[in-house]
């Protein structure tokens, strides 16, 4: 009991307290939010050994990206990240000096998206588990950003990069320290995967018609586009950026590098469709948040996903 | 992943689809929700062979108290629930059965409670447990109900039964199944416990002080309160109220009836504070209802908690 304590204060010294907007929060049943408008709620999990492997992410990885998947979430809707609720399900081993390092990495990501991290629970598991609550606040209340939006005609473009998290998590499975240190993006997307928070203004402003967050890899994701919206989606394999570190990576792993790119996840990028009118509006907001966006094909009527006419729909990661 | 499919599948037709104020939700990122005025967010997580043996409960019951305790959580602050997200953390023996039978406990619950389920997130995880964020709208957007309100001269009262779901747990376990059907209530209250929703309303009407579910044990949970508010509280045995089937499992376990009051948890009774002169308006409020408050002791000045000076703050059920 007293190890629970000191577990619970050390906790506590992470959190954000009361404040304007958040009455409550660290030590009550409940946090209570002054929204101004619509509220945006997300769920996410990280489970370890599912989701992370601990010889290759630290513990303060593991909070980092618990917060960042469930922001990229945010992002993906049009909102902004206002506070995060942490369920911890903790196995017996978990001691105190292992929640200062999960809560400080929840916490420097809380800190660099402007989320703050309220109170939450402690329930005993013997598997190792982040759940995260976030809640946020839509950009433009009379915009919610879909998935079923996509016409006949659009574009299809995406923010960020793609295959840089999958390369780096081969390339950590498979030992190869020389080329992870060449390329350190490619550990730094897998541990540490960074939210577009900053494309959510832009892509409202700028009229995309769909929207998703590139988790189970481009693939699958724009099959759930697909297939909320009733069109099919064709991509160029010649227009899907391949960064350097990709390419590195494939070529050393003996595997396409636009398996990675299109069937990899983890990307966190936004993938979006657009109408060709709206592009240039689009690229003009983006590049006053230091993004960009890369057009990579067209939606047209049908079903599904290829790239250069075949299937990719179904290609996606596995999702844990 | 025909499997994963189906499963996903039997989850969307047990969740609530886009409505009026709720634009997303099954299959998009984000739920977004028209809260009129502040927001409250509480989240608990219910794990398979720790918080539930289900050799006594059934997956219906374990979705059914997934709902109750944050349900439980958010009246204990004077909200009413508005929506719930599901994240269920699946292990691979747990199929579209499984999944059914679930979500259709956590359905239950919701509706009782004019919860919308809406989306949320499956991820694989060696234990099953279920992790729920809940959503809800204050009573009054001008009164939150919290720990640290108790003043020294408030009375201490609580709402529902103490002691049930510590008995019918108990007697699972010694397996006394003649008691069970003798005093069914006791099986009810640990596998399918109510909360107290109606009451938020009352207690936020007759200006409570302080306001706590009790989910750790009334001793426990008092402590916080105690603790928060920088006072004592202090019970009286006598007026302690001792249900039927709690006496009748007492003296079949050989145990002191008070401690699976005090000492029981599971309990999601609400334990206040009042001033003297609010008493009445308290009784009024939740006679409309069909609730009662029972007077228990009294708020003084000092630390801890105690029934006829005997200290239970800490003698609840070691919260998991």
């Amino acid at each position: 009991v007293v190890g629970e304590f000191a577990l619970l204060a050390a906790i506590r010294d992470r959190l954000d307290g009361d404040g304007p907007g958040l009455p409550l929060g660290v030590d009550d049943d409940a946090a209570v939010l002054d929204v101004p408008g619509r509220v945006v709620l997300a769920v996410d999990a990280l489970v370890d050994d599912v989701h992370v492997d601990r010889s290759i992410s630290s513990l303060a990885d593991l909070g980092w990206k618990a917060i960042a998947v469930n922001v990229s979430d945010l992002a993906a809707v049009g909102a902004l990240p206002l506070a995060a609720l942490v369920t911890l399900l903790r196995p017996s081993w978990f001691d105190v000096d292992h929640a200062r390092e999960l809560y400080d990495g929840m916490r420097e990501a809380a800190q660099r998206w402007d989320c703050r991290l309220v109170g939450g629970d402690t329930v005993s598991c013997p598997t190792l588990s982040v759940s995260i609550a976030v809640a946020g606040r839509l950009v433009d209340d009379a915009v919610v950003l879909r998935r079923d939006g996509a016409r006949p005609g659009d574009l299809v473009a995406v923010v960020g990069d793609l295959g840089l998290a999958a390369a780096g998590l081969e390339l950590h499975q498979g030992g190869h320290a020389d080329l992870l240190s060449a390329h350190p993006e490619l550990s730094a997307a897998h541990r540490r995967p960074v939210a577009l928070v900053e494309a959510a203004e832009p892509l409202v402003a700028s009229g995309v018609t769909a929207c998703i967050d590139v988790s189970d890899g481009l693939g699958r994701d724009l099959g759930h586009v697909a297939r909320a919206s009733g069109v099919a989606v064709h991509l160029d394999a010649e227009r899907l950026p391949i960064p350097p570190g990709v390419a590195a990576a494939a070529a050393r792993l003996g595997r396409d590098p636009l398996e990675l790119a299109v069937g990899g996840g983890d990307d966190y990028a936004l993938a979006v469709t657009v109408p060709p009118d709206r592009l240039e509006d689009l690229a003009a907001a983006l590049a006053a948040v230091g993004l960009s966006a890369r057009v990579l094909g067209e939606v047209a009527p049908g079903t599904g996903v290829t790239v250069d006419g075949r299937d990719v729909a179904t290609a996606g990661w596995e999702h844990h």
